[in-house]
């Protein structure tokens, strides 16, 4: 049986390459830039005042000194007028700065008397309350990378150096398969041995949060006919996840029906709790690849498979680099007494005080227990091996995301 | 001037009542739940196995006790057969305990010839690897409570207990309008002392991230008639967005239209930097109210009220009521010299090393530096007063949301 980090590797290895598209700005936002941005502009677009006040030239403030006012130039308007010695030229906050001037003297500094200025300063350093042309951004400079996630700051941003669609890497198709006799639909009252198909929407919504174009194709039901039908309209995307049908049980008809589909199977069984009869397999047909994941049935193991595996295919292809099980460590608030030869991703809780970040294995009633689910926002991490992780040691956990 | 506490409490004292709607199970996700939502079912329905293996009575297993075999049941039949002393039934995962068991034994721990089981185990406890009716979910029980926020995790919780329309509260609309005879719209490459109208993309998506239906309605141009007819239309919102023209400039229509709108000022200009010109007021027609605030002009103050401000309502009003700026503290990387009587809000870079967390204030070329922001994750704040702030200091920081 393979390990986590070899099926990690076996999956990635067959990623397809990215492919990029134009988006407009507004849909941009959490979107990873697929090219350079340029600017087309140069901002300012000339040299000027951030401040109201007096346009100068340095070497003439001293103590007191008194210029003549030349003119007024406000924001909008070109200087017709030069600052030649000993004058100066009032200006708004944003205008353009005259030919001659070095400076601005804030209006607070100074004093005024008709046509006259008196500088309230004992000198002034050239550049003062002054930006010269493109100090914020130069024409042809490329102002965002590619690779940029895309926040409001960076709509903002591209919007300013003139960018209405944006080229950023797609999102790609994720189908979603529930599969055995067991699942009614959630607006159907289980009867007798059957359960809600909880799974579709789980892993349907976790599959939009990590950025696919995520739908649920309902449910999978253990007839050959019907299962290829519907996992057929499922190979027409990037990635297909279906749930249940992969462990050894006898009516387990999924990877039977995928080898008949041209699914090649690459590996089935990882070594993990839970999660162990995780299967993946590629399609590969002309122009189209499609990555397979058979996840186990229940909630818990489907959530855990989903994180460790599905979440950095969709996240890679997105173009989002950084992990996505953000690891980090945390203090045990309890003794956790780790048992058998595969490793751990427990459902926990970790919160933080003064500073320390503390982790709460969940009181999880087996794999079917979605419930105690909603107090996670993390998975603690316990290495194969029978042992005992007292109270106050510190271990490594995975972030679940919101 | 009143503070940012106090314009926080003006703005907050008129926050109208949230609303809740019906959204689908899929759409949910982010949302919060507007009610409590108790389970139509017991999980498991029925006693349950943990595992593959055989169904026993606990007081039977002695070290190499050989059990009858009485029956097999696999998941989603309904046992037949009763255990008695001495007997056993062959389980699988998930399949409904039969009447007289109180224990399972993992198949592994077990030796089989014909009709007969020989148990590998010294003893079991009564209860081991069996899942007990409703110790998951309990009929009529609470789930998930009102006020929760919705993750897949949850989505995965309301498919199980039933729900595909989901009560959550209602997204505040939004408007947004730019406003400025200088501004022209992204697509156009501006002229002389013209620049694009890139606050009406920042501030509708930062509006969308924090869950608003937000819509940007271009630029208001500074002619009366024209700006009257576009705020109408923005003041059909919950909450209205205008950045520019509340500064004391000559062509500042803005406060002179809303008022003949039927706008109430609640207070304008705050102690802040940026955005000390903030101006606030509110609309009160019949059943609908709308907030309306007017932003200083340039990208840097835009955000910083924004964040300080509106994002606050919108997150009230979707139903999230922790901070929205996260507050923590972070130590200075570098000399901070802090001047002038208004408390200062400076964009910065928060990073962590080892545990510690730093916050670098970024070379910010003045208010119109929307470049620069795109390295911001956090706004470093200092207090009024001229102060040093030397390298190593631990101030206060707050998160901008990504």
């Amino acid at each position: 049986m393979i390990s986590v980090d070899q099926a990690l590797a076996e999956i990635m290895a067959r990623l397809p390459k990215r492919r990029s598209s134009l988006c407009s700005l507004e849909e941009s936002i959490t979107r990873v830039l697929a090219e350079d941005l340029p600017s087309d502009i140069d901002s300012p677009p000339y040299d000027k005042s951030l401040v109201d006040g007096y346009a100068v030239i340095a070497a003439d403030i001293t103590s007191g000194v008194t210029l003549e006012i030349l003119d007024e130039v406000i924001a909008g308007q070109t200087p017709t007028k030069s600052l030649t010695r000993n004058t100066a030229i009032q200006i708004m906050t944003g205008a353009p700065l005259p030919d001659g001037a070095n400076a601005v003297v804030m209006v607070e500094q100074t004093s005024r008397q008709g046509q006259q200025v008196t500088i309230n300063l004992e000198q002034i350093l050239p550049e003062t309350n002054v930006m010269r042309r493109a100090t914020s951004l130069s024409r042809g400079e490329t102002i965002l990378p590619a690779g940029t996630r895309i926040r409001p700051i960076e709509v903002g941003i591209m919007a300013e150096i003139g960018y209405s669609q944006i080229p950023v890497y797609q999102q790609p198709k994720l189908a979603i398969i529930s599969t055995g006799d067991e699942l009614v639909d959630v607006s159907t009252t289980p009867q007798n041995g059957q359960i809600r198909n909880s799974n579709g929407p789980l892993l349907s919504t976790l599959g939009t949060t990590y950025g696919a174009l995520a739908s649920s194709l309902g449910i999978g039901r253990d007839d050959p006919d019907e299962l290829t039908k519907l996992i057929a309209r499922g190979l027409q995307a990037d990635i297909l996840v279906l749930s249940g049908g992969v462990s050894a049980g006898v009516k387990d008809l999924v990877p039977a029906v995928l080898n008949e589909l041209g699914v090649q199977q690459v590996f089935h069984k990882v070594n993990l709790k839970p999660g162990k009869p995780l299967w993946f397999g590629v399609r590969q047909q002309e122009n189209h690849q499609t990555l397979v994941f058979g996840l186990p049935g229940n909630p818990v193991s489907s959530l855990v498979c989903f994180l460790l595996f599905v979440a950095p295919v969709i996240s890679q292809l997105v173009g989002v680099e950084s992990e996505n099980l953000r690891t980090s460590s945390a203090v045990l608030t309890a003794d956790y007494q780790q048992r058998g030869d595969r490793p751990t991703y427990f459902p926990a809780r970790l919160t933080q005080d003064n500073g320390t970040r503390y982790v709460t294995a969940l009181a999880w009633k087996g794999s079917a227990d979605q419930r105690t689910l909603s107090e996670a926002n993390a998975l603690a991490f316990f290495p194969a091996g029978n042992q005992l992780y007292p109270k106050g040691q510190t271990i490594t956990v995975f972030e679940i995301p919101s």
